[in-house]
């Protein structure tokens, strides 16, 4: 099962086409990412200040249908794959409330070190983070 | 030979990590596409006037490097498909001076009208942008 | 009293110095405006939808400190004068669980048409909006 | 006299009101303030590399008219007064070519180094800046 976050979509991140600016997804992706962590018991604030940095390697997604300003959106995320040095997640946009699915995409992270060098994530957090790990989706 | 275009990192795009978020880039390589379109005789603004929108249907990016405030980078912009419905673009975004390659990745169109129903693109344009399909990069 | 709406900052809204870039202070008060609007009976989007756009004409903060990544902060809005044709709101952003004032400003908005020329708005809108000022804050 | 910036309008900065978003003026306005400051010999990254920061304490513009989707736009800029603590530009914002006027505003900064704390900007640098400091517009 998937993480949901749910978020209202601010008039500034609609465009000119009256829908959600491609450029705003990875910020609402980042979002439910960030708030996916800290249900697992590992917020990302955490792990940047214990010295792991989780810097995007990739980033992709496909686009259904736009949101359009004030509606709410639901993002579902998952863990892809879960190792040390690198992280894969899985996203779907969904309108609320008719669940019409927006747009899906995914995520790779690099784990480093405060100077950009690879490093390994703790035993925990990969334990953690592979409880996420959905098994329906793929 | 792909069409070049610089940007200059603005210090608002770069985030705590020190280096131009990911959700730039989709603006990145929309300032150079948009730049492309017009070199090529069909600014998307006169396109979009005439009732063809081109929304984004694909999105993807790979990154390697970060850049950081104040760098000037050129985006690399090719046409790598041309149809009536669809457009496929590559990018490649490098720093200045050196040449580094900092990501790369590529965006799908659809051609649509003010309805969002598929609009074929007159042939001009297609012709137009056929000229600027990449031989040497694919 | 003015109204409280909760926001979680993101890491894409910081910058380089670790703080949240003042870019995105204008999309926090619009995402509280937004939710004191519907909470007096009025979304902006049904008003939109009505032919009544409230384009900024003015718009000032003061900054006291940064937010960073992954506070809650509360953005305190109300109402400071509501006339036919014009709006001016007040805001404060406070850090949660703290409640140190981190910035604070005011928008100023016009009622237009669809054609951005001046547009009264309706009496029942000016009497709800109205029940909004403020009357300790000035 | 203003220092003169030249800047085209991205697709993702405007709104479904079909214009630039008022979140986007603070980013024109740091690109311009930023090719000031390497105007006269001292670009803003480098006083960061050396411990200067210049944080904003106060920014407010007023709107006259929107900018639209690829349109040009110049920002004029200018000190407004320089001291060793503090500094504040204004801003001019004008459509190229007819030269209307859209928005103006200003920035006000306070000199602090790493830790936040006052740090007293270098003589050369003020004595730089000031040389900026314009004369007709106040």
């Amino acid at each position: 099962m998937a993480y949901r976050h749910r978020i209202r979509v601010r008039y500034g991140e609609t465009d000119r086409m009256g829908v959600v600016h491609h450029s705003v997804h990875p910020l609402y992706f980042e979002e439910a990412r960030t708030a996916l962590m800290r249900s697992l018991g590992f917020p990302y604030a955490e792990l940047e200040r214990s010295g792991y940095l989780l810097p995007l390697t990739e980033f992709a997604v496909s686009f259904r249908r736009g949101a359009r300003y004030d509606d709410e959106v639901d993002i579902e995320v998952s863990m892809e794959s879960v190792g040390r040095v690198r992280l894969r997640l899985r996203y779907r946009m969904v309108r609320v409330p008719d669940g019409e699915l927006l747009a899906e995409g995914h995520t790779e992270h690099a784990s480093v070190g405060p100077d950009f060098r690879p490093r390994r994530l703790p035993e925990e957090v990969v334990r953690a983070f592979g409880t996420a790990v959905s098994r329906e989706e793929d």
